[in-house]
């Protein structure tokens, strides 16, 4: 096999090797040319070439998301590892491992004016849960050239030893960044930098090793809950007739069946739960909007819990976190193994285990009360389903009525990946098959890599990916499509309205001049020019009986993934969903 | 007139103005609506609608390239901003004012889990003249609410007033960091971030503004050169018979034409310039690398400057970089009123004038030594253009022989820009009507956001915008076209090669396997669709005459921008650039 030259690459690469991080994504360039030669290579890694790094990386997070175990982005210096951000932020706040390897000049050719180069050390600081800066060798630290005499040393010898010395600490050093950055990317869930300083040349290569670094393996504590929290615990849940349960995103088959059905049955117990939640129980609330919406006052004391167990990532409902907001329990959990975040001003607990674990210590010794608040509030839920069936029989052809005819037909074990925020929101309003996962990224809930996100997570997934998107998302990120990796069973659905409709429903723009150009930003674009480009087949909807007949067909098996643009640009879309919320009265 | 409620936007806004600062892109979102609404309801401002925040950025940096003077970009929280961040870097290096203006969520909603929500403050660290983090208001500083009382105030009428000192010290606090960063901008040149935090309701309006923010003038010293250090420098030249001044990317008309002629005329100085430099003299060398490539050791020592004189921003050839770095010069002055990079490692002098005040008071009083130094150079000059022009009468269609028609096609007075790299280092080599300015994004050499550069520069600058890019770059950002703003006038020329035809002739590549997918990145893309889609009008070509019939009409006014895409993919572009370094021996 062939292996670069340069020993820092083949340390890199080799505890890739060793944590068996096996996806890499690789964006072209010529400093990162030794880890390029290194990955692709060695047959153990699967590579993949992506030129526009803002998609490589969302491509690399939607593999990671999928895979959970950390996927690695390599690019050359200067401003690529910058369109790394987005994602990275993203990664950071979905708490999704991703090992960004950025190849920079060495140190004594930075900031010296020399081309490509940027200040890359720790320029993710703030959405990071580790930078190692690693060294390139003992001549570029202390730029001196190893065959000149200095002075401080008695001779020769004593100079090489010192040298000698100096590289080992350099290696030893590299090892220990390298083991710290990529375990903390598993066990804390999150993205990772490793900066790597390579000098020229950068394309030799080898036939043997050089260099055998050391893995360090994480070492991870039984989980363990403290009895006197558990008591604690126990003892608030006993008391208490109103206990709210608010699943976040969350990853599919985390939590055991019994403990999903013990909750189900506890009268004293609300489960509410978004598209993205992935947890299903006939028992809960799976559309929080569509609850609360209609709520005065009243209905609001009536609603607000005692105690609040969250656990999972962002919420996608803001009625939900402005309702908890003002009328917070008196005890709010959150469940984690890594960040709890005090959403509600009203954090009393942060429990440091896996959402399954908690429940496997706690349920069973829980003591079931009686209370009418999940009858009260499930009787309220069905009214509201009926409520929702009668107003869809009267609207015309919308976003609103395209969200309903997709949930109802989309293929039952597939993924589903939704783009923001229009999108995720209507989502929300409606019911999914339980066979169906579903994922979006509301790290940061960017427009920016949803698309990137989807194809990433449709390689790495066996079932098929259906990916949602309103147009501004979709065309955000139309060099997603730029990719050699695309499953032909991937189905891309642009929900075109022409603009950022969402910003219609939002409150206060009616009377602002320059709506249409600076909020809702309308466009004449459509998805047709980019399926050519990219070899996609393409249909175009506007109209509820083309849309039943392309649908029918839609998922099929094929030769090429597949576009549907369904377009609603001429509709009164912000009106029907206004209209929808007031029917639900 | 209308004005946004929040006292805060008021400031910013009303601050910009008092600076004078007329172009405001905007990018779509909800958090920064304050800011939206009172940019684009003052007439003052040109407003413009970018969704896509990397085009967005590049775009402003396009046009303040132009107009010399600081340009807004506006977004909503989250993500948005680090997609920014390429753009922001590329200003940082090349040193054109650019003021980001990011909305924020208010301090009390941070890291507590909020959607769109990330740690913006202090996000550019690494590549910014000056992180300004505006404040709110007293209640969001101090998260009490102000008609809840408090213990620590004897009374109410207390607490009023220390609230009030608090709100005018807020207020104090955010006009002088308004003042800050928009003044660095300035005499800094470079980017600048400002954080807006707004809180709910954000799209509420006033006919009357209700803060009258101070603007702080730039207070610019009068340009003077240390007496001492001039005489040094005096005192140096006229020791020295090998005096080299190299130019770096440098707006055109800075240098008076009189101490070019000066220059030009000193039989001991040669003058290097690369197609950025905007320099223009017959007696000049424009072509570096066309010079440097046949040299050997022996002509390296004779052409070994004593003194180097630089000035400008980065500098393209890496064969002057590493010629200088070994054959260095006893003197290096480097001439910035900004910034002074050590990239030849002898750095001996940063005068902190510009290059025009510099020569002004230098060459006065400089006096001209008898020196055969720059006529043996312009000597091998004019050799290697005969050379160079024979080479060109055999050889094939080629990127070579495009870049040599390209450039004897371009039309006067007009503007060039380039896209990096391969398309930059080509047009090293080729001569330019000295009635043609030419830019290209070298402060980074990012591929990333070149066409979006040069359309901000058609829209700002009067003539005619023509631009040169390669295939890699003008795919990477195809949502440049997304634009509502390009002037008909504006020209694409796209030369396709089918990939990253650069690193073909890059060392070390012939052997590495995988090298089509990882290093060429070789893709089957044309531009016919993008130009579509955007409704440009698009051309290909790939062949010699076909490339000269359509330039014969591509400048030409059209009802339309175009796209002259130029295919040669099947070309040997490596081969034939490397037989022309071998020819001009």
């Amino acid at each position: 096999m062939k292996y670069p030259k340069i020993p820092l690459a083949q340390t890199v690469i080799q505890l890739c090797k060793a944590k068996n991080i096996k996806h890499i994504v690789i964006s072209p360039g010529s400093r990162n040319a030794p880890l390029t030669i290194g990955f692709s290579n060695d047959p153990f890694f699967k590579c993949y070439s992506i030129v526009d790094e803002r998609c490589a990386a969302f491509f690399a997070l939607g593999i990671a998301q999928q895979i959970e175990a950390p996927v690695v982005v390599v690019c050359t210096s200067g401003s690529a590892l910058l369109n790394y951000y987005p994602a990275v932020a993203e990664a950071f706040y979905s708490e999704i491992p991703l090992i960004v390897l950025s190849a920079d000049r060495p140190k004594h050719l930075q900031n010296i004016g020399d081309g490509q180069t940027i200040n890359q050390k720790n320029v993710y600081e703030n959405h990071i849960l580790h930078s190692a800066n690693l060294k390139l060798d003992v001549k570029d630290e202390l730029n001196i050239p190893l065959n000149e005499d200095i002075p401080i040393f008695k001779n020769i010898e004593d100079k090489l030893e010192r040298l000698l010395g100096l590289q080992k600490d350099i290696q030893k050093f590299n090892e220990q960044e390298m083991n710290d950055a990529i375990n903390k990317s598993i066990f804390k869930k999150g993205p990772v930098h490793i900066n790597v300083p390579f000098d020229e040349p950068l394309y030799e290569m080898v036939d043997t090793l050089t260099v055998s670094p050391k893995n360090i393996p994480i070492t991870l504590e039984e989980p363990k809950i403290d009895s006197y929290i558990l008591d604690q615990c126990l003892n608030d849940w006993r008391k208490a007739k109103r206990k709210m349960i608010l699943v976040g995103e969350y990853a599919p088959d985390k939590i055991e069946q019994k403990w999903l059905n013990l909750l189900a049955k506890d009268d004293s117990v609300i489960v509410l739960t978004e598209t993205t939640s992935n947890l299903d129980h006939g028992a809960f609330i799976t559309s929080i909007d569509k609850l609360i919406a209609p709520l005065q006052k009243e209905d609001f004391i009536k609603l607000q819990p005692e105690i609040l167990i969250t656990f999972g990532g962002m919420v996608v409902s803001k009625k939900i976190k402005a309702f908890l907001r003002k009328y917070q329990p008196k005890e709010h959990w959150h469940i984690s193994e890594t960040r709890a975040y005090d959403t509600y001003f009203c954090l009393t607990q942060h429990i440091k285990e896996t959402p399954n674990y908690f429940f496997s210590e706690f349920l069973p010794k829980a003591i079931q009360v009686k209370s009418s608040y999940r009858n009260y509030w499930t009787g309220i839920k069905m009214e509201r389903n009926k409520k929702h069936n009668v107003f869809l029989e009267d609207i015309s052809f919308s976003d609103f009525k395209v969200f309903d005819t997709l949930f109802k037909t989309l293929p039952n074990d597939t993924i589903l990946q939704v783009g923001n925020s229009s999108a995720i929101r209507y989502a929300q309003l409606f019911d999914i098959h339980k066979s169906i996962e579903v994922y979006c990224n509301r790290g940061t809930s960017g427009i920016d890599g949803s698309t990137s996100t989807a194809i990433g997570c449709a390689l790495a997934h066996k079932r098929q990916t259906n990916f949602i998107t309103g147009d501004l998302s979709f065309f955000y990120d139309s060099n997603a499509l730029w990719n050699n990796y695309i499953p032909n069973s991937f189905r891309i659905i642009v929900i075109n309205n022409g603009g950022g409709g969402i910003f219609r429903i939002l409150p206060g723009h009616r009377d602002t001049e320059n709506f249409d150009t600076f909020f809702e930003t309308k466009h004449n674009l459509n998805a047709q020019h980019l399926a050519e480009m990219y070899n996609f087949k393409y249909k175009k909807v506007s109209t509820l009986n083309d849309l039943k007949t392309a649908l029918s067909s839609f998922y099929k098996e094929s030769k090429a993934p597949k576009i549907l643009e369904i377009n609603t640009v001429e509709q009164a879309n912000d009106e029907i969903l206004l209209a929808y919320f007031k029917a639900l009265k």
